[in-house]
């Protein structure tokens, strides 16, 4: 039987709170076994971009990522958040290491195309190297993975953490049976945004294609849900997102969270 | 006989030329056999740290870390430069591999003594683990290290990056032949620091002390020649003092660089 690997996306406003911060670190500091954390970046890019004056940059309520911003969010994200995680996880006797999709090549992307728009430096996977990851654990490191990747030819590239998340869940349950959670504010896809008790207990596909239809469905939700449902497609075991502050409760218990199923 | 392990720690103002950088890093990729790069700062912190309104405080001609100074180095060394490196390595087939001394808990450190003058969030390394280097460089990881340490229980700590190279190189003089470069803008310690050509060819403790009698060492220098001479103290075989742009040249021969001799 295959060994088990928890990796978690940390994501949503959890990164912004010290507090809520340091009761999910405790969380996943506790998580048995193998286990990798993706992070993704939080209000404080904005609020340091801000006082930068780089100001956002949006086509179609997407951000695009001029050199300015990448410079923001490599500081941001690959150090100032990576490290404060790493030293929070170290003091809770996690071995934890941090680093991005540029650090021994774990993460080679492609620059997204200019058509139909430019993005800028925004990167897609298109290789792990799950080996690396598998030398780290190995060692009993946790490695904690910023949301920056590169293309190989010397260029770091902004990524999304969700699909950092999945394409790391993906790769690695070739040689793990993988648990992945989309953690963050809310206990899981809600049926109505405005009702934090409204947590749909399992999703398929199907069900998320009826709810598009039916605009039931929140959009900042849809990335999310479709790395989930990949990770599912390419082998991962299970897929679930909830709330980041009852991490502890979801590792032990799936019913707390909305569970992803085929 | 102990396998040969080179040691570059970059410095001066190399790091702010992007032009600088890339011969630089182009010269270092080459390095053949076992290598770790560790680097400083440079003044891009100074700049986006008046970007953000955080004033430089100084006591005794000394930088004081702040809370938010702690902050502004962690984003800059550890997270903008660092993957800017990393990046740039390994678009020259070097793989690279970026982290801080709190990822994997390579150096934990003391947060020095707020007496005699309180210097805020600066730390002295007082272990390394040369167990966790050994293991990335087995697996042809070329490790790039930014100079952030921690103390264990939470606290990232600014240390000095002449003092983390020298401690790593003294950690694995252990299990290797140690090479330590320390390469900046100079061509090697100058004996009149108006004349770039005035290398001094090299350098014992004792020169040293006479020279700080005499006025005619730059102050700059001495606590990197400290590392230096406290580098051979602990077994490293040979360090030397030179320039960035050249190590190519001091790599094939050491009559390039201020050899420090015992």
């Amino acid at each position: 039987m295959k060994e088990q690997l928890t990796v978690v996306k940390l994501g949503g406003t959890i990164i912004d709170s010290d507090e809520d911060l340091k009761i999910f670190l405790k969380h996943f500091s506790k998580i048995q076994g193998a286990k990798i954390l993706v992070h993704g970046g939080g209000k404080i890019a904005t609020t340091i971009g801000n006082q930068l004056g780089i100001a956002p940059i949006m086509i179609e309520g997407r951000r695009v990522t001029t050199a300015e911003t990448l410079e923001l969010v490599t500081m941001v994200y690959a150090g100032l958040l990576n490290k404060k995680i790493v030293a929070q996880l170290q003091s809770c006797s996690c071995n934890a290491f941090g680093l991005c999709g540029a650090d021994g090549n774990l993460i080679r992307a492609k620059k997204r195309s200019v058509q139909p728009i430019d993005f800028g430096f925004v990167g897609d996977p298109e290789l792990v190297d799950a080996q690396l990851l598998n030398t780290l654990l190995s060692e009993n490191l946790t490695p904690v993975i910023a949301p920056i990747t590169h293309n190989g030819q010397g260029q770091l590239l902004n990524t999304n953490a969700d699909t950092i998340a999945q394409t790391i869940a993906s790769a690695m349950s070739q040689n793990f049976q993988v648990h992945l959670v989309f953690a963050f504010e809310k206990k899981g896809v809600l049926s109505d945004i405005n009702n934090r008790e409204s947590r749909i207990e399992q999703l398929s596909s199907q069900d998320i294609e009826a709810m598009k239809l039916s605009g039931t469905i929140h959009n900042g939700m849809l990335p999310k849900l479709s790395a989930g449902f990949q990770a599912l497609e390419d082998g991962v075991d299970r897929v679930c997102v909830g709330s980041a502050l009852e991490l502890d409760k979801i590792i032990a218990n799936n019913k707390l969270a909305t569970q992803l199923i085929k």
